[in-house]
């Protein structure tokens, strides 16, 4: 089958051909793939950044952790799903077994795998092969090609604002910093999920256009500031509650901070740069700052209600799987607007 | 009457004369002090480092935030306290009327006075003017003098576990880096409060044996890494689920987020550093951070039942108003054990 | 002035003339009313029920909890209030001192007086003495009269969906008993702060249509059953996570309970009758039942945010105060949608 | 092989021969008992009090559902347990792929086996079959015999005290009705897992003794009024602000009620009878009633180690598996102090 490998750090992945994945063990699921979502952290992996983190995985290896399609053929000892069934795939192989699978944080699993991270292989291809315990349904005749970036930007977006959601209530501010694929969830989801006032930051207009269409209640241009000005003006001069980062570097951590009020929250889901408050801020005004992981099964399967009852939508784009690494370049340049899916 | 007033930054502090505080407002209640604590916040306020977060205050005033004595007198509206009563003193009057106070959050007053700090004066002195809702009547019978600490540090440290107290469950591992004043304290509160193997980190061959004799499960000196090597040995290699740090400084913020388990919490209470994590340690790791500022009201009090129960216990060693300077002197030199006490 | 007057038990209330209530304490404010609600607890009182809870208290005394207007005058430490100000005011005059209140626990003040209720004289009348810790400014040009109800009916909904909302999540669901006063607001609370699927359970057709105009998901009539059979179909067979129990009488607790999932939890609010569950079906389907007072000041406020933004609206019928004896009969015959507002 | 089953409700359960359980799925696991504990619930299925609510299980069937013993052979897919390893058993089979499993709420599981109760072959035996999902592994060496009534006497005790820690504090009061088998686990998990008062109530003065001798702060006989007085005596008169029920018959519940402060949590463990309070009692006093199913995995794993640690022990007798009638015998008359178990 076809299949997008990544064959060396810092090179163009290459599409070729590879040998079609096997049951083998009694959970294994085979998944047909329809869409495979294309995201910044599969750039992050082309620049080794994850290299370290991951334990040096051999290459190649397929990428692509943001998957759906139908399954196509099932382990002997798995319940409950046929051939054909539309599907949608949390992105860990978690074990079921130690006390984070146990207590409901697969993220935390001990003994997972990530396919299209950690070296096992990923769904920019035909096949992808799976566990049960991975496996959403959808409802029958769902298309599950565009929902893939739900899989992980989704995912990690609903993770991150679920964290927060107790921090508000009517009247307080949340501010989404960065509109892209994950941006434009959070904007979604923290209208759905939660009371706060929502307030978009971007450095690009028509990415604060989108945020408005879904629901921010303010909009401020990054400017020179990185938003700072704009934000504590429209909160009289307190600031947010919580500032959601979907960026991560270039300075939006120290802007972040200034755009929070005491006892405010900095959580953060992009990455890339250095977080640096001194202690004395951080005791001063009392701050908090959450680092967040992709979300949990569960978390999964409450997005997709999510999005059954159209309270979150997607603004995807597809491509032919052949196109990936134009496809990558593309979304390095800031030029995709919602989110990518590869479909073979 | 006598008080410590601060005329300078990095200056030493000078005892002189001063006019008695007066009852003005219907709620006013001065206090005839018993014991002022010494605290490294003495230290920095003296340095200036607290000089723009708190709006530069005008000089000289008396310092001194961490207060216990006997009531002298009264205003109109205040009830339930009567001259003589022994009591110990919240450091904030808070205004009681804002949101923060509303919702129990003394510590984000919108229109707080904070005496000995922010150029209210405070209680290193014979008499402080404070607010009835600062005002902890203590058991008749009490001698106040030797419970002044609890006053800031014992509060302080009460927050942070309180705080942390959730993460923590039978099995997990909380470490305290820095037994000084504060850190003895938390090493008791982590023993009433959670179910949590205690952890002590200290430079100091004394002071782990001081956290030994308040019950740590665990000793280990900081030496060249900070402590971080015995750290992850006590705990097999994963991290401890929580570090409370008393230092804040001198590289501690870095030793700490290496301490920590996966989904680990850093809790930060000593200052005068700089922690500085990449975004993707964060996030890959899933890390939280989280600053203290001193407690509220209602955490005293339940602070002060633990200590009338007999769970957490002080020592403090108590000299004469006029030694002010040389104590802080000896604190800033690491030469005091527990906690040291101003006494008119 | 005129006031609305109760003199006995089950006998009818009567207008009269009273005197004016006076400033006598410095954080007193008189309240010139603008529409004070007409509530099912005005009918409990009348009828004796609160009489022992109540401690008994001395007749008459001019009921009405449920007040907004203009202030009229304020006491001599009283700050932020002008002549003329629009207000809503907390149905409680708490203490501000005792740990409850502190803890933003208000409804348990050991302190409070509770105007309309406890024997001091409400708002049924043309002026209201009240206390600064009760009064919320609404933005200038606000039309307080229509908004009383939220005083109480929107408070105490407030509250109840606030302790639930925790419980909820994508894809749960919540019932709501009884689409009167408080009902037409839980309705409107659970979209704006939940995410869960929120069914309206009700004899009578007409509000089941005002449910559904509010956003409900589902309705159900209660029919013979009281709507068991159609949640159970709803929720396929499992049960609701959440019932919000409006009515509490007339055999609602029985059927509130054998609507639950497992794990599912009860939140009464109205009352009169009795619910009997054993203990057996307590534990081997782990249910909770939660009982509900009125909320908190910071309740109200955050209310008050949700109506400024459009996201609970208030459906209330004005009537001329001489009417109140007239509009709880009405009340009592189930005639009144919505909420009746009396305006001297 | 031998074991203890059930026959026919109300009638005397019999030591009969049986077949030993054999491996079937890759996930099973054959465990020689070591020990079963004997437990208030075997009465209850005997008295035929679960018959329906179990779905009325076949007949007949072995009994015990609190386990400990040695592995004996494992299946295909289970890893980290050998032949000989001393493990506990967790009483209930989960599924591990439905939502209540992912989320960590193991006694919700759609899809569980409870063995002793359901039908399915439970302790009272010498080999027991349960899955890789129930079995905890003890530390090498240990004797599992007298720790078997952690498996359900003592979890279900850790699940209870574990959902109301969150309601305690220094300086509140938590009341434990019935100090045996459960009881006695609550008293001491009180202490370790939270910092509130803890008051023993019991009709027979031995058990208060026991109940000082684990920690018991203050103990009160149960007396005509249920204990009613000595605790509201205790408290001045406030009420406590939990009150954990190991009876939940014999007019416990009602008395229960009347022992709570404002805001307080009834907690039910023990059942049999009724809990009947009016709504207008409920919300008055804003009132909270909780029902307790078993607890979890992780909880078993948490509460075997604070049992390592010795901060929680038992007080268990043994007796031969042939004389489990004589003993259920006795604990229906109340002649057992701590708990018993049967050795094979």
């Amino acid at each position: 089958m076809k299949a997008v490998r990544l064959f060396g750090y810092n090179e163009p992945v290459r599409l070729v051909d590879v040998p079609e994945p096997k049951i083998e063990g009694p959970f294994d699921v085979i998944v047909k793939i329809a869409g495979a979502g294309v995201c910044r952290t599969d750039l992050h992996i082309i620049e080794g950044i994850w290299r370290e983190a991951l334990g040096d995985p051999k290459l190649p290896y397929t990428i692509g952790h943001e998957n759906a399609g139908y399954v196509e053929e099932v382990g002997s000892a798995v319940t409950g799903l046929r051939k054909g069934d539309p599907v949608i795939l949390h992105p860990l192989n978690s074990c079921g077994f130690c006390l984070a699978c146990r207590a409901g944080n697969d993220m935390h699993c001990v003994d997972a795998r990530f396919p299209g991270l950690d070296g096992t292989d990923g769904g920019y291809a035909e096949y992808l092969k799976t566990s049960a315990r991975s496996v959403i349904k959808l409802a029958p005749g769902t298309d599950p090609a565009p929902l893939a970036p739900f899989a992980d930007a989704g995912i990690t977006a609903y993770h991150a604002v679920k964290k927060i959601a107790p921090l508000t209530y009517p009247g307080s501010v949340a501010v989404v910093i960065g509109i892209g694929g994950l941006g434009h969830f959070a904007v979604q989801l923290l209208r759905a999920m939660t009371t706060a006032r929502v307030v978009a930051v971007d450095t690009q207009p028509e990415r604060l256009d989108v945020a408005r269409e879904l629901g921010a209640d303010h909009t401020v241009p990054a400017g020179d500031d990185g938003g700072v000005r704009g934000v504590l003006d429209y909160t009289g001069g307190a600031g947010a509650d919580v500032v959601l980062d979907f960026v991560g570097e270039h300075g939006t951590p120290e802007k972040a901070l200034r755009m929070l009020r005491k006892g405010g929250t900095y959580s953060i889901v992009g990455y890339g740069g250095v977080v640096a408050p001194t202690t004395l801020e951080m005791i001063n005004r009392e701050l908090n700052i959450v680092g967040n992981l992709v979300g949990t099964y569960n978390d999964l399967v409450e997005l997709m209600e999510l999005n059954r009852q159209g309270k979150v939508t997607i603004r995807s784009q597809t491509f032919p799987l052949a196109e990936a690494q134009a496809v990558l370049e593309e979304l390095n340049a800031g030029r995709i607007i919602g989110r990518a899916v590869l479909v073979p």
